[in-house]
Parts: C-alpha cells; structure tokens; sequence
C-alpha cells in the first residue's frame, strides 16, 4: 500500500486542503476541527459517484474532480447554505499518479470557485468511487426547503437545461463537438449566489439532479401544493437545440444532471431576481393541488404517459 | 432503480434518522441541518469500509453496521469530541431487503450506544462500500491532537490489544469459536466517555487503527518526541493469548482494528485516570527524541526488524 501513501500526500498536500478561516485543524489527525458560529446552522450533504454509473467510464481526472465536487456543492446552493468544507473519500483501483494530479487539480478548481476546502480523506483500493460530502452553514431558520412552495407563489428555474441529457449522447458517440453541451454536463456550476439571495424570501429550492418533472414532482408532494409548469418557457440549451431540435424538450424536462435550481418565489421578488440573475426564467406557479401539470401554449394539459417520456 | 428507492426508505424511516436533538432538519432534503454552538469547534472525519478490504466477504449485515459505524465514531472518541450526527454513502451489488434491514439494525445500535444519529445518505448499485462520515463537536481549543505529547508525560493505552487481529485469524479459519475475540473485530467500543474525560488535560491521543507501533509512530512524529513503550506491560487480550501465545505479542503491537485509544498524560492525572478508567493501563512514556522505541523486561531496547513484525 506503499503507493497509496503516496496519494494521500497529493491531497494532504494540496494548496485547497490548508487550514485558513474556519478551518482551524485540517487532514492530518483523527478528525478535522471547524470553527461555526452560533448564529447558524450547518447543512451537510453526501455523495456518491461511482464510475460507470454517475459518469462514463475513463473519464478524464480533470473534468471528473470539477463535476464530482460541483455536484455535491450544488445541494448546498439548493439550501441556500454558503460552503465551508468538504471531505473525499476515494476509492480507486490503481494508483495512477497522472491521473490523480488530474483529478486534485479538478477537485481544487472547483474547490477555489465555490470557496470550499478539502478537510479530510480517505483513500482505498477499489472500483473508482469518489464519495463527497460536503457542509455548509446558513443562517438559522432560513434555509430553503423542498417544503417551502406555497400557492399563488411562481415557479421559475436558474437557467437552461438539458444541455446535460444532450451531452450524454455526445459522450456516448465519443465526439467532441458540441463544447457548450459538453461544459454543462462536467462543469455545472452550482447556484450558490442564488441560493444565498433566495434565502427569507418564503420559496422552496432544490438542484435538478433527477430532471425538472421528477424534481419538480419532489418539491410538489413536500409542500403540498400542485406545481404547474408551461412547457413553451421551459429555457433549454441552445447546443441541444443544434443537436436534436426535436429531442430537445424531453432533455430539457427529463434529463438530469444540469444542477440548476427549480424554486418558488412569490411574485413581488421577480424584479430584484430577473435583474441580479438574468439567466432565471419563470416557467409556471404554484397552485392548491397535488402534483406536477404540464401544460402546452394553449394552456392544454399534457400528457406525460402518451408522450413516452423516460424517468417519470 | 425502483428497488434502491425501497432501500432508501429503510434509512429514511430509521428511527436513529428521527430529528430532535441538535437536528433540526434530517433525511429527505438537499441537505440536512444541524444546530451547534459557539463556543465548540466541529470535528469531521470520513471512513471508507471496502469489502474484501476493510472486511471479509459475506459478513453479516448486524455486526458490519455495528463495526462500520463503531470504526467512524473511533475517530470522533480520539479527539475527545461528542458525536453530533453521520451521513452514509452505501453501494451495494443488489438491494437484499433482509440483509439491509440487518445492516440498518447494526447501525441503530451502534447509533444509539454512541448517541450519533443518521442525518444523511445516498445509496447506490456497486461494490460493497460504506462511506461514513461522522461529525462531532470539542470545545473550542480542547481537541486531543497527535501532536500533544510532551516529554515526561506517560503512555497509555485505553484496553487489551490484539483481539481484533487474533479474531482475523478466527474468521479466516470459518470458526465461531473465541466469542470473544470475534466481539473485539466486530463491536469495537468506541472510548467516547475516555476522550472527553482526557480533554484539557495536556496530553495527546490516537485510536488504534493500523497498530500499536505504527500509531505510537504517528504521535511521536507528529509531537515531536520519542516514545518508550515497554512491552510486558502492553495489555493482551487474553482470549488472544489462549488462540496463541506465542502470536499474542506482535498481534497487540502490529495488529490493528481494537480501536483502543494511546494517548499520552502528565503523571498528576494517573490515579484519577485510573480509578474512573480501569482497564487502561501506563505502557511507557514520552522522552527527548524521535520515534518509538520497544524495551523488554530488562530496559533493553527490542530489535523489531529482527522480530520480522509486520506492517512496520
């Protein structure tokens, strides 16, 4: 296990893994210490990615660290929490020195984007699995639930989607084209000053990781309200649409793995929103019921089942 | 994937992933929130349990939760924190309803014993794998650390040793028999009450994971200082020395896994250590130097290359 030594060394060494700020012990001893305030509280999330079934197999270490840390922060930006520290426990089954500066090198881009240092590992030998967890804090009483939709409330996404499901089909035809769609499938970009805005303004939030209707669906049976969204607002990628004009709106309301928020507002904010995140679209509101409806431009329910859509 | 959605209500609905406490929000959001407190610091610390690597293959869903989670808690224990709250990454090769509410009914007792409730989870279809990570809270600036020992102090370890590496004989052999030792592999017990009760005292701690030498090893560099242990004061499990007497020695001081803590004490605090504490025992004490050094019955230092211990 000589070799694995080594590995813990690339992290315990790297310039994203130093105490500083709230970390005040970081790896190194049994535990990790942080300093938190009263005033707050601590959100925690944890994931797992394993190789050929979160992300193809082969993957590039560089994209893999980016997309492996962006995921897991990204249920950070859907509470509304800022990041304080994250912990990897990596199992892999060879030790590929390249291939591993490859992947601390991901891990510290998106660890410097999102503000958020590396306070613990653990390394084994085994099938690739890169599990993350990842804390954060947010003040107390105002993180944004799932439960938090109310109705006469709007229903609006961070920005456009299935450019993620499109990316999966470039992937699989082993293509490099499409750069756009590509970067929104290995580098999103979790919605953290999003999430910060939104917090005490009364909505529900959550990361689109399942596709809009599934987590729409989520959000829909916690709060107990009916979410209706118009299909003809939904933003999608402008890549997907070059790609498969057509397959693009079951991608858009389908395909996970874009991490963009889906969130309810009540409508005295949309100004202040549409003004400070020009990206956010209002794709339909919150109304007394239960469930997910659809609708086309003539305000007609859509029907889910006929269409054949995957995953719902 | 409809069969791990059922294994992920067995977690969801666990009675040990109830909020109250210091939890304010648990399983079922983005991420789960907790309340802590000004005046501790928050400890972290993330395990990976691999099986065939951190556990025979096959084991028994009950005694691998209890030793999963007993092996996470460990590090909370060498601390001195108290435990806050644990996420749980699972993957499994098939979602065994059986075998997973046997897993969950180790975690609960575990979970109880060290008061540590579930906060977090993500299952998935892989190789056995449970990802633990624990969080606890330390006043702030009282965290036991490898780098505490100072010369003059003496060396403790917290129990016997060696039953969890005598066990792995036991198991590979298929038997049942030595009870014992077979508790001492799958129920370590966690030395919460002894970490806390260490706290402010001066000293250093560790748990033994990798080994007696091999973490005594970790404390002297970290610290600074040679440690002295004199080897016919080790304690010895003694189901271990009836297994095999002549293997008793190098298990206590080579085998890992008993999750004993060694930590280092000023002498004023022995006899109140002692009287609270009674199965620790003073192995030695901490000079001017570096490393480990092992002295017999007659002060004479013991050639350990010479011995061929392993993992050393």
């Amino acid at each position: 296990m000589h070799e694995f030594e080594l590995i813990r060394q690339v992290f315990r060494e790297a310039d994203y893994a130093r105490p500083g700020g709230a970390v005040v012990h970081s790896i190194g001893d049994d535990c990790a210490l942080l300093e938190t305030a009263a005033s707050e509280q601590l959100a925690i999330s944890t994931d797992s990615l394993l190789e050929g079934v979160h992300f193809p197999p082969g993957a590039d270490g560089f994209l893999l660290g980016q997309r492996a840390l962006a995921v897991a922060v990204s249920d950070l930006a859907a509470m509304g929490a800022r990041p304080l520290a994250f912990t990897l426990a990596l199992s892999l089954p060879q030790a590929d020195a390249d291939w591993l500066r490859e992947l601390s090198r991901g891990l510290q881009t998106m660890a410097r984007q999102a503000a958020i240092p590396l306070v613990g590992g653990d390394t084994t030998k085994g099938p690739l699995n890169l599990g993350i967890t990842v804390m954060g804090t947010v003040p107390a009483g105002q993180a944004l639930l799932r439960s938090g939709a109310r109705p006469g409330q709007q229903l609006w996404v961070s920005g456009p989607l299935g450019g993620a499901a499109a990316a999966l089909q470039v992937l699989q035809a082993g293509s490099s084209s499409y750069p756009g769609l590509l970067a929104a499938y290995w580098t999103p970009k979790p919605q953290l000053e999003l999430g910060q805005w939104l917090r005490g303004k009364g909505g529900a939030a959550l990361d689109i990781s399942d596709g809009l209707l599934a987590d729409a669906g989520h959000m829909a049976a916690e709060s107990g309200v009916q979410l209706v969204i118009e299909q003809e607002r939904v933003p999608v990628h402008p890549e997907a649409q070059a790609l498969s004009a057509h397959q693009t709106l079951e991608w858009a309301l389908c395909g996970g793995d874009d991490y963009q928020l889906v969130f309810s507002l009540p409508g005295q904010h949309a100004a202040a929103l549409q003004k400070h995140f020009s990206q956010a679209r209002c794709i339909g509101r919150v109304c007394v019921g239960q469930g997910v409806l659809l609708v086309d431009g003539q305000g007609q329910s859509v029907d889910l089942a006929h269409k054949g859509y995957q995953h719902f």
